[in-house]
């Protein structure tokens, strides 16, 4: 989840200069016309120790008319706030119509201390994460818009910046890892923020990861996502056509380094020398093959997930591992336009109807992630439709995994002159014209679209739990090797643990498999 | 929770045969609409044993065309459905827009059988009941039109019932009580009932609890209200205006066996003769004026909440209240129109502020209720508002209530002559025409709303953490003896056992209280 908020974003100090002034004045205007709507915005500001969440909200001080802007900090409660329940603090925090409230942690602030010091376990946190979904979404619901940052950086980064920062007083640092064991407690605190965000990250109050390195490029980017966020809202209020993509506000700087996403940070030239690539090939084709028998065997199913642009690949890897699958283990589902009956159900419908027997496998050529990706940029679903399905998707995928099913996401990337060669290939190549058309070439023009739109769905959907593999893919013969490696690895690793089913409770569901493991290990699968 | 579907209601049988005609023919047409929409139905058919939800789905099938509906037992798990996620089989049972499904027990059916056979404990109740709410919440965002029934009757007729059932195989009841144990079990399964139902009866997905005793009336009632859910979603999607009862629908027959609501129920002659009335008064009085202190001294607060119609007494009660309580341990909180500043708030907001400090009292002269009762019936909240405020309440109401607070409603009941006599009497005495306006009268012939929407709200509300009383106010005397009876009753009993939080996590919010108890127990307190 956090892949995205590592990979060295910055703004110039010129950009910067040039930028923030049109920010502050259209941040300005846009509180005007706040003023005059009943719209109370929440702005929540979470993340690492040390990414400068107080630079961050003295910023927005120093932008905002800061007449209808009021912060509040949650630390130690005071008498008055400990003899009462214990959300009372945050409704007296509460802005009226028209107002922002800047929220220090939060809500969230206890629950991730008190998992991270070990106070209280997953299914607690859990349950309280229950609490703070319908407080949001009662919130939400009226009217109240919601903004939750959470700014992040990468192990190296953090332990700089807290060097930096040596000299202030330490126990301002309540989840700070200790010197001594810095990479465990970064990675403790990862797992813990992961699952509050996945949890909590739902359309009506969804949470913005921000790469928190570089402080011109994050204080830029909370500046302009408040900026999209109210603007977005007040049009929706007024009844003014929203554009999808909200281009109406400012962009972020036109430069690179600005822009960089998870896709960019792929080293596209990777590749196999074809000498190399036969033999790798019948190797994972053969461990894959047994692995598959084996995992029928122990009655553990698999899911694998392709998606990737035109003509990038995804069906001539698929069928590198239909070769080496047998045929009565494993189905592959082509995910074109969905049926009339498909389109009469809910999006997820579809897909659940192909969710593999015990033992099997199931291969989605696209999938549920066309909800965010198509349906997101040609403006088939609705943006409050593709907002509310990542944490919708997640969900799904959670199933998936608590059943015992072996979950693999592969996006695989290549370049736009790699797309372009191949496109001309498929229009020379007699047997392969038919894959190319139209819409390929229209696909094509909104690249910068659909880079948004995947960028945002792998750092919204890559969890612990079911995280994407990302393929770098200019190189077929690596691609297809890297997929059958990742594969059978998972596979290999999972196959060495029991079931052990992550839902906890479900006291017939847990041994569900484990019964009837003997039984049909003596038989051949009947599809 | 269950008190409404344990007071007899009844539809005689020519009531029900002069109806029924009428009930189908407007079903049908009703369903033919709906084909050519896009909703799908889902009606969940639920509660007691015994309750006769087989026969409901017969007579559902008798009065539906049933070539758009499709019946769905989840009896035990297929081969099928064991080897894929648990949800599996209900994505199955889901219909396509404009089609009716109706499930038996559907999702329910197991977290509900697992709790009472004790298979899980309430913590893991409560995660599955969330999965639960995300997933009803998921359909019906996607446009589904979900209804719930919960059928239910009073122990003694469950019995009845079953004894009638004898000659059926005993097996078939999966959740019956033991005959032997019979109460015990009763009551084992009205707590996980009502536990199941307050934590998922939301907005988008309520239950309706239907007294199953009569079984016409519990027909009728149910193809009523299903018609009635279906109405108003086809009109709301229509942009068709709905009249906020959905008064175009059918009635239940205009006998009143088929309308006896809690408040009938109440036996308004009960009366104090004076002679009785000041001893008991200050009795009570002296009672709760050393029940505050000791409320005090152990830092534990009490909120009283006072509804019902005008001139029921609240204010007279409310009185008597404060002359026994020391006036620095309680605040009382008339409650109007709400002020410009809270009306720019969340509707809850405004009661927040007044909650007391360990150890203090605030009685609330009016509540949050109004958000069901005035707010309803005048149409100041849409109907999605007041809608999803039954659970919003529910859950405000559950953290006083886990933060140690001790929660007491009253709805203080008069018939209508009295109230008719006391108006008058207001009018003719000079100090108390203040009291009397316009708006009493107006509110006197809504009455018929009212009381649907007070019956609607103890429904709803009346949980075993915050427990409606409903007293019977004829007699103002009577109605103030047992109010503050109960508040007695309740405090000493609160009083007795240590502070027991509720939600089991909140490793510093547990002992937040207890630890500053000696504290404050040595001084007097200063609001």
């Amino acid at each position: 989840m956090f892949e995205a908020t590592k990979i060295g974003r910055s703004v110039s100090k010129e950009e910067y200069k040039e930028q923030q002034e049109e920010l502050r004045t259209q941040l300005l205007a846009v509180q005007r016309e706040l003023r005059n709507s009943n719209i109370a915005v929440v702005v929540l500001i979470a993340g690492i120790e040390g990414a400068g969440k107080g630079e961050v909200v003295n910023r927005l001080h120093e932008w905002l008319d800061t007449r209808g802007v009021q912060t509040f900090a949650f630390w130690d409660e005071s008498d008055e706030e400990r003899e009462r329940p214990r959300y009372w603090r945050f409704w007296r925090a509460m802005p009226a119509g028209g107002e922002i409230a800047i929220l220090f942690g939060g809500w969230y602030q206890a629950p991730i201390e008190h998992h991270f010091r070990g106070l209280c376990n997953d299914a607690e946190l859990d349950a309280e994460l229950n609490r703070i979904v319908d407080f949001e979404q009662m919130l939400a619901e009226d009217g109240a818009l919601i903004v939750k940052f959470w700014f992040h950086m990468s192990e190296a980064d953090q332990k700089a910046r807290l060097k930096e920062l040596a000299r202030d007083d330490r126990s301002r640092w309540k989840m700070l890892p200790e010197k001594s064991r810095f990479s465990e407690h970064y990675a403790t605190f990862e797992q813990v923020a992961e699952r509050v965000i996945r949890h909590t990250d739902r359309g009506c109050a969804p949470w913005y990861l921000i790469e928190a390195t570089d402080r011109r490029y994050r204080d830029l980017t909370v500046g302009k996502t408040l900026l999209h966020a109210m603007r977005a809202r007040l049009d929706e209020t007024n009844g003014t056509d929203t554009s999808l993509q909200a281009t109406d506000a400012l962009e972020l700087p036109a430069s690179d380094s600005a822009h960089i996403t998870l896709l960019d940070r792929l080293d596209l030239d990777l590749s196999l020398p074809s000498e190399d690539y036969k033999g790798l090939l019948k190797h994972y084709q053969t461990e894959l093959n047994e692995l598959a028998w084996a995992a029928y065997h122990k009655r553990r199913s698999t899911v694998l997930v392709f998606e990737g642009m035109d003509a990038s690949g995804k069906g001539g890897t698929i069928r590198r591992i239909a070769q080496a699958v047998d045929a009565r283990l494993y189905r592959a589902i082509p995910v074109a336009a969905p049926s009339d009956e498909e389109r009469a159900h809910h999006y997820l419908w579809r897909f659940w109807r192909h969710i593999p027997r015990a033992g099997r496998m199931t291969i989605y050529d696209r999938s549920w992630y066309g909800r965010v990706l198509v349906e997101r940029v040609e403006g088939f679903a609705k943006p409050t439709e593709w907002r509310r399905a990542y944490s919708e998707i997640n969900r799904f995928e959670e199933q998936l995994v608590d059943s015992g099913i072996i979950l693999l996401k592969f996006w695989i990337q290549i370049s736009l002159d790699e797309q372009l060669q191949r496109f001309h290939e498929r229009e020379s190549v007699p047997y392969k014209r038919y894959k190319i058309t139209e819409e390929d070439w229209r696909n094509r023009e909104k690249w910068p679209l659909y880079k948004e739109a995947v960028n945002e769905m792998i750092a919204r959907t890559s969890t612990q739990h079911a995280a994407w593999t990302l393929v770098e893919g200019n190189d077929k013969r690596y691609a297809r090797v890297k997929v059958l490696r990742t594969i059978c690895e998972a596979l290999t690793a999972t196959l060495k643990t029991p079931l052990q089913p992550r839902t906890g409770y479900w006291p017939c569901g847990d041994k569900r498999l484990d019964q009837q493991g003997d039984k049909a290990s003596q038989s051949k699968p009947n599809h």
